[in-house]
């Protein structure tokens, strides 16, 4: 909660750098488990992720057991880590955003806050004529966008621990949803992303080297020269 | 690119939780540069953050020029924080995907894996049959969806430099795609991200403590016995 300025470790840019090329999409895992801590601080990454608004229309089921793995491998084109992953997340989003659910999330504001509900009216009342503007499918597309954020917090927070994952959305929404009864949760799944140790040695993508576009064709650096000459 | 393990600093995990605390969505900058060595690493957190197939459909515009930000500020409900800001990021997908730009990533993977093309015959097809079984806007918004991953990891890699940076997706996007003329570079604005120094004295939000859905709400636990349960 503290807004306190700290030092950071003078390797803090390295690390995220320096994570983000040791990690890539394990094909294959080597079941081992991952430590509660380090479970913990990915989860905590997620929970501590922004979102629009600060309303995190979204849910992470965290699921550790091996028969329902089982279960689910399946349903994501029986891919490997789901199984042999230490801790598999899923990212679900809502599936509408109800007047309730932005009642709660306007109450436990006031509460952490320590403020009135009633000083709250206004961002409040934003909230609900966003969500009451748009459609189900659009809420959910936006809520969706937010979990996103939440799921690159989680792909660096692992790899900062040197902890594998593997960011997924190739398998049947679904089958999945109804698997995990997330309709009746007000959810809909969007990611997975199994949690674990790489096994190298089995895994044909372990040994090639990270493709990235080139920053001079990745980035636009632009000035009002730029877009003057450009509409001229 | 490589894929050796590193000794990360025993702080890392601190570290990113630490950052996260620290950061928060600054309504006020006070204009002060940011170094253009954390720039860099913001930029190629950006960069090397994953997307679904490795494609990575979308750009990054990075606008210094104060005269430019002075035409995006009312564009973005006035928010002070575009023209506060060291450096404006705008995050803007593929507004389609074309083969010419799954040929161009097939070319660029074959070329840093030095191997023929032909061995990426595959996963070009299924590129190839995924973006034609798919509208412009489904295929945009899939795009969007990658975008917000490499936004997340901006905001960390900022904040655990102690740059702040502000999330924004409340803007004019139709107005931004044409000052910028993205519709001819192929891409559509998304997020924009103001990068800089937070005034804590001018803002309102500097003091108040964070809000997160406290985690047994956000988080669900799952066995396969939950399921069978709700299944039964």
């Amino acid at each position: 909660m503290s807004k306190q300025y700290y030092t950071p470790s003078p390797n803090t840019a390295m690390d995220i750098l320096q994570s983000l090329e040791w990690r890539y999409a394990a094909k294959r895992m080597n079941g081992q488990p991952v430590p509660q801590q380090k479970i913990q601080t990915i989860l905590e990454a997620i929970r501590l992720a922004p979102s629009s608004m600060g309303l995190q229309p979204y849910s992470v089921l965290v699921i550790e057991d091996e028969a329902l793995k089982k279960q689910i491998r399946p349903l994501a084109y029986n891919q490997p880590q789901i199984e042999e992953s230490s801790h598999l997340l899923v990212f679900a989003a809502w599936s509408s955003i109800s007047p309730e659910q932005i009642q709660e999330y306007i109450s436990h504001t006031a509460r952490v806050r320590n403020m009135p509900e009633t000083a709250l009216d206004d961002f409040k009342n934003t909230l609900l004529q966003m969500a009451s503007s748009r459609t189900d499918e659009e809420n959910f597309n936006w809520a969706a966008r937010q979990a996103y954020i939440a799921f690159g917090t989680a792909v660096l927070a692992a790899a900062a621990q040197q902890v594998d994952a593997t960011p997924m959305e190739g398998f049947n929404n679904a089958a999945l949803d109804e698997l995990l009864q997330l309709e009746q949760r007000g959810l809909k799944s969007v990611t997975l992303l199994p949690l674990g140790y790489r096994d190298a040695e089995r895994d044909w993508l372990a040994s090639l080297p990270k493709v990235r576009r080139e920053a001079d064709k990745f980035f636009i650096e632009l000035t009002a020269a730029d877009t003057a000459l450009q509409n001229a």
